[in-house]
């Protein structure tokens, strides 16, 4: 199928550290089943953009090139020089520019009007909402398109104008891409019984990846057409199915606190939470899901002793003998947010981030996750590896994870009220 | 100076969605004041990675090529190629990999053989801890790296045997990276104030980029040794914080939460926090630093009416009148968390992140943030234009900076207790 490479030229390919300007098309076209075949920060400097541009050319498919933080005037200008044409004004795009500026109430600066040059016969791509618009060439076959830096507006191009004409070209047989999405089982334990779910599939493609204490499979589905393609996923699902069992919690664009918050709506459930070493990260991602407030009723960050025992009802004595590090704490604090929120689950998670304050029996990485009902609180007992960020990502996943299990349970979820 | 290119061999360059191997890496390079020219993910298929790496060698200085999830094979394969060289079976490789499986309590799979075969004549770098090797090899001038895809050991190997192999070969002048962090002015205004501080300063390169709600300035600091370099940079200092004032927040490896927690102990201040729509996300940010725990003592995600109240203390009536989204509300939360906690400070959020819950009076984006001490309470009203998470980011880096400018005003902070 016709993949496509991310370009983006930037200040400094050393600054973004995080969420680069390319994740958000990945992202996209991931949702699309479109696979990117290389993600590539470029510095302004030189000819680096010009460089990278006829690299990735060679490529075929699609090739976006965004140009972020200054650097859409060099993409423009690799444009220009990949395609062997002159950089000429172009009136449309300088009211859009202009347009765009008076809109925001300021004055259009003079350095602005190089963003209305652009390469000759280049397609202009107006974003509907108005503003800087992409530009559109072919060379050698492959489509380039150069798009501003803002990954809303490239997004929309995308979308509206990219995909539409990729699909259009793509060409037989095609194949589709699917993530699975597993908590639970490692990585090898995915291979082996992947390997056994796919034995004769020559039609699938698949492969395991460890994502931050997720496993996700990444299958290529090939058929004649799209439609068929995808119809091969629907048949293999039963048989992956019974393969993962309930470590597939989800797919594509699911997300641990998405599925989990689906859950409890469907089960009409309703969590609160209490936190210590998770310092608020289990309510900040149930949070990240637009209607959360429908069951997610608050979290506790207790992250002091005190806290516990005036907010939670931790008894002192029970912190004394032992620790706030324990299976008992972690009872008590579900139990005590259940209670206090009126919530039919309370979920707690105490435990040692790192990287000081571990001990011989409870060393950095330990952590106690406990879930309430009206009838009965859960404790697991945890050990992870990683540094303080990775510990407490860890902590929020299992207890996520813990709440999704209970929830999948046909006789446990008892509302409360 | 001598630049760096990164890049990973990964089984698809669409998942890596957040941070992808090569993140790590290059925050380790920006710490050292090492410009990164580029990064790039690069798919297993076919000779992509040979290519990729071809094209990077040309760059010069060292190039690192990391192999992630079945990438390392690819990418030592690769290194052959490009060196011209065979593979060969290396015992002492060998025998690494077998212990590091067996320290694991795992025996070595058939194809965990295939990681010792390594390009004749290249130098191998052992990690400290034992494990998988780092291969280096010298290409036309340029260091070539083939380092595994664990970050943690990547990383151990650059510090121990690739920086001190780069500072060495490093030719004259020299430059110096320094990352100037700023919240609180926009990036025309710094760009403007930029200017004038640098003005007649030949020896010295600026660049300013947004990133995430904060302003960051790349100063590159050239001169004939490092210590000169460095030397323009403490010189420059003063003129920089007299354009900059109180905006300038920190630099290089420092971040907001960390800043804040610094003054926080300076000024013997303790702090609760009382979240609505950033859902737990301030104390995320507060946890994340080792040592919060002596001066961030609880969140209260109060994601409900009921809990505002009952928590709180925020009358019904308050809510009924003004809405849970009200500088009334904020300064209520604020006030209320503080006593609760018996802290020094409390610090509110209410908003709404969208994308639902706008209102003509309160779109969406509309976020109070409140403060209180002892004797009062200041509220602010902001209206971010991000999407839900955005929103999120943009409330909690605000109420960070709240608390961040009142510990600066000399005579304002006083400890409650």
């Amino acid at each position: 199928m016709t993949s496509v490479e991310l370009l983006a030229v930037v200040p400094d390919p050393g600054l973004w550290l995080d969420a680069d300007p390319t994740t958000i098309l990945a992202r996209l076209f991931q949702r699309h089943g479109v696979p990117v075949r290389g993600r590539r920060l470029v510095a302004l400097d030189e000819d680096a953009a010009e460089h990278a541009l006829r690299q990735a050319v060679e490529g075929g498919g699609l090739v976006i090139c965004l140009g972020a933080g200054g650097g859409a005037e060099r993409a423009r200008q690799a444009l220009a020089r990949l395609t062997g044409s002159r950089l000429v004004l172009s009136e449309g795009v300088l009211e859009a520019v202009a347009a765009s500026y008076a809109q925001r109430g300021h004055a259009m600066p003079r350095r602005a009007e190089a963003l209305a040059l652009i390469p000759q016969g280049a397609t202009l791509l107006a974003p509907p909402g108005g503003g800087e618009p992409g530009l559109l060439a072919e060379v050698g076959g492959t489509l380039v398109a150069v798009l501003p830096g803002d990954a809303g507006v490239a997004s929309t191009l995308v979308e509206a104008q990219l995909l539409p004409r990729l699909l259009h070209r793509a060409v037989e047989p095609v194949s589709r891409l699917h993530t699975l999405k597993l908590v639970g089982l490692d990585g090898a334990e995915v291979e082996t019984r992947l390997a056994g779910a796919l034995r004769g599939q020559a039609d699938t493609g698949a492969r395991v990846v460890d994502v931050d204490g997720e496993v996700w499979v990444r299958l290529e589905l090939r058929g004649p057409t799209v439609a068929a393609a995808e119809r091969r996923f629907a048949e293999l699902a039963p048989v992956l199915r019974a393969a993962f069992g309930a470590a597939w919690y989800g797919q594509d664009e699911d997300s641990l606190p998405v599925v989990v918050g689906r859950l409890l709506k469907t089960r009409r459930l309703t969590l609160a939470v209490a936190e210590s070493c998770t310092g608020g990260l289990i309510g900040h991602r149930l949070t990240d899901v637009a209607g959360s407030s429908a069951y997610f009723e608050r979290s506790l960050v207790v992250y002091s002793n005190p806290a516990k025992q005036t907010l939670l009802g931790v008894p002192a004595a029970l912190l004394a003998r032992f620790g706030a590090v324990s299976a008992e704490c972690a009872e008590a604090m579900a139990r005590g947010v259940r209670a206090q929120a009126e919530t039919d689950l309370g979920l707690s998670v105490t435990g040692i981030a790192g990287p000081e304050g571990g001990t011989p029996t409870k060393p950095v990485g330990t952590v106690f996750i406990g879930l309430a009902d009206l009838r009965s609180v859960t404790v697991e007992r945890h050990r992870f590896d990683r540094d303080r960020e990775g510990n407490k990502a860890l902590a929020a996943l299992w207890g996520l994870e813990l709440v999704r299990r209970y929830c999948l349970e046909p006789t446990r979820p008892v509302a409360a009220r």
